[in-house]
C-alpha cells in the first residue's frame, strides 16, 4: 500500500430483530458506538469519504441509501458511495476505504454496511436473498441459497472423511462464543444434539447449519497510520488485504469444495501483509453456513484442502483453542445483516487486538477477516495487526 | 492525485429498449466496443479490478450483479464491485477507478455502468424510480421523481426571469445533437411546438422535459498516465474531479433552485484541475429534466446564479455555441440508463477529445462531465485534458 493505514476507532448496533428501527437508526447506532471507541481527537467534520456495504436497502430506500444514513449522522456533503457485492459488500467498502486513504486522496474515511432484512418476510424474503445466486442458472432453475451451499456441502461431505457431525460443531462452536456477545443475535449456547437434531433446510444442512436473517450495522474509522496517534495509542493497523471475483454460477467453478475467490483473496491479503497462514491468532470468518466456515477454514491455509473439518473436531478454533475463530459468535450466532457482516468482523477483531473484547478475549497480535458475497462470486480477506 | 491518470479505452452499447438482451449481453456490447478503442496493447490479463455503476439490476440479478458481468466478458478473478448512488452510480464507479490508479493500488482499472431498465414496466418502474427520492420525506408522500423536478423548476421559474420555454430549449438543443449520435435511444430532431405543447408529466414540466427510461451499458479503462502511451497516442487524461453527497428530501437542502452537492463536487474537482470553468470546452450534464441541465451551467460556475437559462437562450451550450453542452444529446435524447450514464458521459468526451466524435465533433481540449444522483443526494464532477 502506498502509505500504511490503520483502523482507531469501530462500532456496531445490536444485531437481531429491530421492527421499530429503520436502516438511519441503525447506522447512527452503530456510529455512535465507532465515536465512543475513540479515545480522542475525533471531529465529525475531518471524515472526507464513506463507503457503505448493502444489499438490498430494506426494500425502501432502492437509490441513496449510503447518502440518507450519513446525511442522517452529520457527515454532510461528503463523497459517499453505496458498495454492493451481495453478502461480501461489507468487505468491499472497507476495501475502497483502506484505498481512498492508502492513496492519500483521503486522510480520514469510514467504512460502514447496514442491512435491515427483517422488514421482508415470507416469499419477498426468499427471492430477495435467492437472487445473490447466478440468476439465469441458478435461482431460476428452482435453487434456494441454501441450496447452493448444500450441494457444497453434499460434494464435500463426500470427498473427505468429515461427516454432518463436524459441520454441527461449528454451529455449537459459534453458539458458544454468540452467547458471550452482547451484540449478537442469538446469545444462547446450544449442545451438539440440538444442533444436529434441527430440522432439514437443504439436505445435508439442517436449521442449524444456516445463519438467520438479521438487522444491524457496523462501521470502522480509517486513516493514516502516521496520523493514528491523534485518536489513539491503540490502533489497529490494516497491514493487508485482498479482494477477487468469480462466476456466480456453481457449474462455472473451478471446484466446488473451495472457494476460489476467497482462496485468491486470501493469498493477495497475505502477500501484502508478508505473513503466512500460521501467523493469524484470530480470525473473524464469513459462516453464513457451517460448510462455509469449513472451508474457509481450507482457503485461508489453516489447513489443507479436504482437513478443514479437523480443526473443528479437535478444537483448535473453539474460544480456547490454539486459533480461535468467530470469537463474535459469527455469522451463524452473532447474525448476518448481509451488507453489515464484513464490518462487522472488524469490529471484533478491533476489539480483540486492543484487548477490549470482555468475556471473549482471546490472546492476539494477528487477525484475519475473511467476507464472502453469495456462494463466492466475490469475497475480501484483511490482516490486521497491532504492537509491533 | 498521487499519479496522474489517463483513460485510454471507452466503448458503450446501444441506448433504448432492448427486450431481448440482459445486462450481461449489453456489458459485453459497450466492453468490446471499450476494446475496439484501444490502439494497441489490451491485455484483458492486466485488468486489475473493475467498478461497476448499477441501481436497480434489472429487478432480476440483485446481488454480485458486478461479477456476472465481469466474468461474462473474461475478466476472471479480478476484484469487482458494484457501486450504487441512484443516477450518480455511474460517477462514482470512475472515482473509484481514478482513486484506485492514482493510489498505485491498481494499475489497469475498469469503470463500468449497466442499467437494464426497460424490463420493470408499470407499476413497478414508477415505484423503481420514486425510491432514489427519500421514502419517508417524499415517497412515501407520494411524490414521484418528476415531482421532484417540478418543485425546484416551479421554484426556480418564480425566482429568475425564465419561462418554460427556455427549458423546452434544452430539449430541442439535446435532440438535434442526439440526432446526430449513433448510439442515441432518439436520433431524431424535434422543434419547439412540439416541446412546449407536450403533455403534462408534473406541473410545470411536461413529456419533452423529461429523459426516457434506457437499457444501456458504458465502460472506460484507466492507466497511469505514464502507462498511456503503451496503449494509445492520444489518452484522455483526467485531471480532476470531485465527489460530493447531500440531505435526499428536497427540504433539508440549503436551496432547490442549485444542487448544492453539484456544486461541491465542481468546485473541488476545479481545484484538483487547477481550471475554472471558463476552461471548459465542451460538457456532458445530467440533463434527467431539462431544468436539470439549467441548473447545472450555474452549479458548474458556467452562469450566475439565476441566469443559466440565458445560456439555451443565446444558443451558447448549441454544438455550434461557445460552450457545447450535452453533445452526445444527453440523458434526454442520448438516453438514461441510470447506472451507465455517468460512463457514458465519459465515453461522448472521450470521442469529443480526441476528434472521433464524427457528426457531433467540437472543437475542445478540455472536457468536463456532471454526474447527479436522486434529485441530489450525490454527485460528481470530472475535468479531462488532451495535449499540454
Amino acid at each position: 500500500m502506498s502509505r500504511p493505514v490503520a483502523i482507531v476507532g469501530a462500532g456496531q448496533s445490536d444485531y437481531g430483530d429491530f421492527p421499530a428501527l429503520t436502516m438511519k437508526d441503525l447506522f447512527a447506532e452503530a456510529y455512535d458506538e465507532l465515536v465512543a471507541s475513540i479515545d480522542r481527537g475525533y471531529d465529525p467534520a475531518d471524515v472526507d469519504a464513506a463507503y457503505v456495504g448493502n444489499l438490498g436497502t430494506g426494500g425502501a430506500q432502492l437509490g441513496l441509501a449510503s447518502a440518507l444514513c450519513t446525511d442522517y449522522v452529520g457527515l454532510d456533503g461528503i463523497p459517499v458511495e453505496r458498495v454492493e457485492n451481495a453478502c461480501a459488500s461489507g468487505g468491499y467498502a472497507l476495501v475502497n476505504a483502506v484505498e481512498a486513504v492508502s492513496s492519500g486522496e483521503r486522510d480520514v474515511a469510514l467504512a460502514a454496511g447496514v442491512e435491515k432484512m427483517r422488514d421482508l418476510s415470507g416469499d419477498r424474503s426468499k427471492y430477495w436473498l435467492g437472487v445473490s445466486g447466478d440468476t439465469e442458472y441458478e435461482r431460476l432453475a428452482g435453487m434456494t441459497f441454501a441450496g447452493v451451499y448444500a450441494i457444497m456441502a453434499q460434494r464435500y461431505l463426500a470427498e473427505t472423511d468429515a461427516d454432518h457431525d463436524h459441520l454441527s460443531m461449528v454451529a455449537v462452536k459459534n453458539h458458544a462464543n454468540g452467547a458471550a456477545n452482547p451484540h449478537a443475535q442469538f446469545q444462547r449456547e446450544i449442545d451438539l444434539e440440538t444442533a444436529t437434531g434441527a430440522p432439514a433446510v437443504a439436505d445435508p444442512l439442517n436449521l442449524y447449519d444456516a445463519c438467520p436473517t438479521t438487522d444491524g450495522a457496523a462501521c470502522a474509522l480509517v486513516v493514516p497510520a502516521e496520523e493514528a496517534a491523534a485518536y489513539t495509542d491503540d490502533p489497529v493497523h490494516v497491514t493487508g488485504y485482498g479482494a477477487a471475483s468469480d462466476a456466480l454460477a456453481l457449474h462455472d467453478r473451478e471446484t466446488i469444495t473451495s472457494v476460489p475467490a476467497a482462496r485468491l483473496a486470501a493469498e493477495r491479503a497475505y502477500e501484502r501483509a508478508g505473513i503466512g497462514p500460521d501467523d493469524v491468532d484470530v480470525a473473524e470468518v464469513h459462516d453464513c453456513f457451517t460448510i462455509a466456515e469449513v472451508l474457509a477454514y481450507e482457503d485461508l491455509g489453516f489447513a489443507e484442502r479436504g482437513r478443514g473439518w479437523e480443526l473443528i473436531a479437535e478444537g483448535v478454533t473453539a474460544r480456547d483453542g490454539a486459533r480461535p475463530v468467530n470469537t463474535s459468535g459469527g455469522l451463524k450466532s452473532k447474525g448476518h445483516p448481509l451488507g453489515a457482516t464484513g464490518i462487522g468482523q472488524v469490529v471484533e477483531l478491533f476489539e480483540q487486538l486492543r484487548g477490549t473484547a470482555g468475556g471473549r478475549q482471546v490472546e492476539a497480535t494477528t487477525g484475519l477477516s475473511h467476507n464472502v458475497g453469495g456462494s463466492g462470486g466475490a469475497a475480501t480477506v484483511f490482516v490486521y495487526e497491532v504492537g509491533s
